[in-house]
């Protein structure tokens, strides 16, 4: 092998080993945002997600992401194959697979504290076998249609976060609220027990979404050094001002620097700029991580006061909604092609068509999944179970002693 | 320095950074397993028989383990040096002192809350300068005599984690079990103070296993880039297959998915397919994780119900069984020489000789120092010292306030 | 691009990105150390610091820190430009932005729990954008004044961590001390309330170094890789050496090993190696650590008992006094014109220039900027905002329920 492409591979190996330790972040970020009796059950969800995703991704769904699109339906989905073994693509399956898992583990939160551990493992399988690699294989496989058509998400805004984020909104709703969420027609907070535990888990995320958007390159030898250099910096920049307008829009309407929001500020960022962020300059990275910041302080109250689906940590707004606005507004700031830089609408145009296709296809298959788990083995944990502890009935143990 | 060495150098380092990072993993197992009056007397067993490790290896222990074969004993122990500090090396140094501290720091969890801090400082000096460098030689040293027989131990399921483990195994027999933890010939269970803190500790083990096993290729360049991938690929499937299957047979023999035991299936799989991760196929890495997992399972149950050995983080069963297991099962995955694959028993044959003779070494050693420092300053702290918590006995000290 | 270069910036990045994550590790050692009533402050101190100056940085500090030195006032700061977006140069925006991160939220430890958030934010901003890059200029771009005049700091024991400890002394003098603190003439210890996360937070720091050190050299290819190399170990060596001489001089003078001076041992190794760590041989790094070990220990007491000065982490001592100490012996042991390899005292008396040229800078600057915040919207929350906690006044939350 040549040494650009050792290079190449070096880089995704050690960015993919980056985002893997994401799934460390996930589980701190949603057990601290939630009540203590239900931590233990979390980390199951979190970590099991990520144990059968790994093994169905492997066994075939990598196939049906990355198969040839001629094969079963045009470019609808890949030609599937058993048990992925090419030597020569174990790089790719590692990193394909830590993407894979994120995308599933995104809906554990927004559906916490109340859904049953079963049917939560069955749901994940079929979002890691299923559901994402269909739509994965319209926008990154080359012969995707949504790729042919010129859709551009990067490291996916939309092919990972907002279906991650659309699959949470159907979940939610149709697992329904917490017990107590929702009195008199009021929404009542219902807070984390260890926001520590939480701030731990977003400088994690960070952390590996270092790896997440910079080797989503796919290389670093020649000029793509440079490239993925740029794409560190407008991955911490938005990061940065989605934290920081976050913080101000609270400060502003709470009368406090709200703690919740400021880390979920970070996140809305880092979704927002995974879309655009080879495609953008620091300054446009800048911008769409303060725009993030704002909107999803807005979108979580909507989605709390207003649709009334109770989502525990946010899932539906850091992820669907930021991750929907951060695809869009590549047609915005893209320096090729986007709005500001004398592109027209045309770029604009069809980023909006993918974020629709893709919401659609997450939403409606979701919504199949789910409506089959509700009418077999049930969605939601009985009252009993719920008031007591999720811990305590499902896994008879206490996480803290 | 040509390119590909640089290469090399590079991922070897990166690597080691990452097995640094697994001692975090190893104290928040440890700490999170275990009760909260003996938290800061496990974060300074830790943290210290990784820096008295560090400095005793430099000094003189990777002399002994790489140091040349025909100098003092044959193909028992390597010639020793002081201090070694030939740059050329300092990065072979670095990942194998890494190494060292992951074979020593086992031992600290099979022994918790309830030996001397003294002592413990002590056997992990002697662990890392005597009793690791010594089997590590037989096997890694390409003079050494298990290494001439053809025996099979890629990354250390045996040379680390079952050395570990066999000492755990001594250390706690001697040591003796916690106080109430066997009332009327029962065992009791001692529940952990905080598994969210274990889990976490779970997750940068995992993390930190990438480089375990992918860096002790000990190159990336050239054609080493497709096997470091690979072996990325079977380090995460067997993890995500041991954390399955012990989810399950949990699941099936005490009525519900345990926690604890689904987490000890992670690093079930994880130490397991150590031995072999260069060796087998994606596929034979996924089936010696589901054996791995119940495995471990029934041994933890074995060792502390049939042998009633106090091993409060189960380091035995994790280390020593599934090590030993793992270092077994390449004489049946290996592709090439396996009994699967067409090699007969030659290969598994040597591959018992192997486990067996380290086994016999560990526990030997181990048996020598621990029954002399018993004769001498005593294992085991009084017990109101154990009543009441060693935090506040040795150190002084409350660590939660 | 060539390929040695390519290795070069991936090698920056991936440091840059290990320098990253010891924001959490800060995080977690100051929460840690503190009091729970204030640990939802503290986090978005310590998120916000980062936030705010990666923007700055970016916006203007690097160019204050790295342009043209005959630019504004010779070579005292660079010739600024405004939002810098060199696409060749975003690797160093991005690894120099971490490292001015590290040195404004050391101030964060030194004045916790007494603050105002306001105020906080405005000085971490002027220290990322005024006070670090010039110190900054004067050693690391080539036509600063020490840089001209021989001075070696390395990675940063003077120009990060002293110039952040330094700025500590002098807040937590300006603020004073926290109520209860000293009574009758007498220092009362405020234990922190978590010393699990505070470890937690020193193994991610000391994981982080390993990128802060290697990372400094800017390259690793060629024989880069064996200096690279050389760092890791000398960083390493050092941080083991400085917990076991605190570890050991906590043991003689308060009768136990005690955990949090063993801790803050690690960080003071660590301090202390920075600037020498390519310049010293294992055995200097060695020596460097345990000399550092000791005299944190004494420091910490006398900022405590004697200046009567409250730090609740220590920073003055770690940053401040080690990172001197630090810069100083790299004239001893460099084994390149350090006292103890024949090079005499010219060396030492460089260094000397440098250690108290930038004290003078940081305290003199910090001073300034401290004082117009105090007679403008002021240093210090109410008592009655002290003494409940500022979570709940500042940012009307309980980080844990």
């Amino acid at each position: 092998m040549d040494t650009n492409t050792v290079l190449d591979l070096m880089w995704i190996l050690i960015a993919g080993i980056l985002v893997f330790f994401m799934q460390a972040g996930f589980t701190l970020v949603e057990t601290g945002f939630t009540r203590s009796k239900n931590t233990g059950n979390i980390i199951m969800k979190n970590l099991m997600d990520f144990c059968i995703g790994s093994i169905a991704f492997w066994a075939i769904g990598y196939t049906f992401m990355y198969g040839d699109s001629e094969g079963v339906f045009g470019s609808f989905i890949g030609r599937p194959s058993w048990f992925f073994d090419n030597p020569a693509e174990m790089h790719s399956l590692f990193f394909q697979t830590v993407f894979a898992a994120t995308a599933a583990t995104i809906v554990s939160g927004a559906i916490a504290e109340r859904t049953k551990f079963t049917t939560y493992l069955i749901f994940s399988l079929l979002m890691t076998l299923i559901i994402y690699p269909i739509s994965g294989h319209w926008v990154w496989q080359s012969g995707g249609w949504l790729a042919k058509l010129g859709f551009t998400d990067f490291a996916g805004s939309t092919v990972v976060h907002s279906v991650g984020g659309w699959a949470s909104l159907v979940a939610a709703f149709m697992v329904g609220p917490r017990l107590g969420k929702y009195t008199d027609g009021k929404s009542n907070a219902i807070p984390g027990h260890n926001l520590l535990i939480g701030s731990l888990g977003i400088f994690i995320l960070w952390f590996g979404w270092f790896g997440f958007n910079a080797g989503s390159q796919l290389a670093i030898s020649g000029d793509n050094a440079n490239v993925v250099a740029g794409i560190i910096i407008t991955t911490n920049l938005a990061a940065a001002a989605g934290a920081l307008s976050a913080m101000f829009i609270t400060w502003i309407i709470y009368g406090r620097p709200d703690i919740s929001m400021t880390l979920n500020g970070v996140l809305a960022g880092l979704v927002a700029v995974t879309a655009g962020c080879a495609a953008v300059s620091p300054f446009g990275a800048f911008m769409i991580g303060l725009i993030a910041g704002v909107v999803v302080v807005f979108s979580i109250e909507f989605v709390d006061k207003k649709l009334k689906i109770d989502d525990p940590v946010g899932a539906v707004s850091v992820h669907g909604v930021t991750g929907a606005l951060g695809t869009l507004l590549v047609g915005v700031f893209a320096t090729d092609g986007g709005l500001l830089y004398g592109g027209g609408f045309h770029k604009l145009g069809v980023q909006a068509i993918g974020v629709i296709s893709v919401a659609a296809w997450a939403i409606g298959a979701s919504f199949v999944v789910l409506f089959i788990l509700k009418k077999t083995i049930g969605l939601r944990v009985s009252k009993e179970e719920e008031v007591d502890g999720l811990d305590i009935h499902e896994h008879k143990t206490n996480v803290y002693n």
